[in-house]
């Protein structure tokens, strides 16, 4: 019997390939899919997606957030976590947590050789931003909205 | 190699027992242990437990929140979750969304015969209530902070 809301099969959630990165930030996310769980059950205030990320994919460029706060629960092969402290591998079972505000960059990458897959979880806020100490990105404001810069402010085209 | 903030294993997470609701209903909950590992990791914006739950045991009492919400997502075993639709199965890898406001008031039982594990998820805010259309319930407030009353006002000793 098919679940109805507010329950939910994430199986029947649509897989999002996208990224916001510019090149050539994007391609290094490699085979990273999502799905929105949380706004598929109409929930707002924080998301939760189910992310499954192929051998040599990424979690995201390692960034912090401004007035973010993540949190990450490993449901199925190993991801290897990297910080300002150095890496670590965390297996099914294992989690991590990332205050807003805290400048410790954070991502995770799969160096297996199976997918892994895991929760990620953000409450959403007016103002949040993220800041990526390895690569020259940064994001601008202007009339239209949020854009991807180089560091010195120029576009990405 | 124990992990490190910002990682956690949720085994080193102490568990906790206890319930703020006053009996008859605290008994109801049944073997529920609860993990915090957003607290563990020190974030506050939202929170997230890894929750246990034994046979005949239940998540909480049925409610829904004003200002907070929830997400559930089970990890092994099986829950009933109730709500005024009904009754549905939840099996390990499947999810729930709860939003704010909407009065449709939730829990989870645990029918089976092994425990039930799964994490839970509510954002943070001031000023959340939450209402209890099955039990004679409610929280009111005084000058030490929120107590356990019936709905007529009376409190529970």
């Amino acid at each position: 019997m098919p679940l109805k809301l507010p329950a939910l099969d994430p199986a029947e959630v649509p897989e999002r390939r996208a990224s916001m990165y510019p090149e050539p930030f994007r391609s290094r996310m490699g085979e990273r899919v999502k799905r929105r769980l949380g706004d598929a059950c109409g929930i707002t205030r924080f998301g939760v997606n189910l992310v499954t990320l192929g051998p040599g994919g990424q979690s995201a460029l390692r960034h912090w957030h401004t007035l973010e706060d993540e949190f990450v629960y490993v449901l199925e092969g190993e991801v290897v976590l990297v910080t300002e402290g150095g890496e670590q591998t965390l297996r099914a079972g294992m989690c991590a947590g990332y205050p807003a505000g805290k400048r410790d960059a954070h991502h995770f990458i799969n160096r297996g050789s199976v997918p892994a897959r895991y929760l990620e979880i953000g409450n959403r806020i007016e103002g949040d931003n993220a800041f990526y100490p390895d690569d020259d990105l940064m994001w601008g404001f202007d009339e239209k909205g949020e854009y991807a810069a180089h560091k010195n402010g120029r576009r990405y085209e």
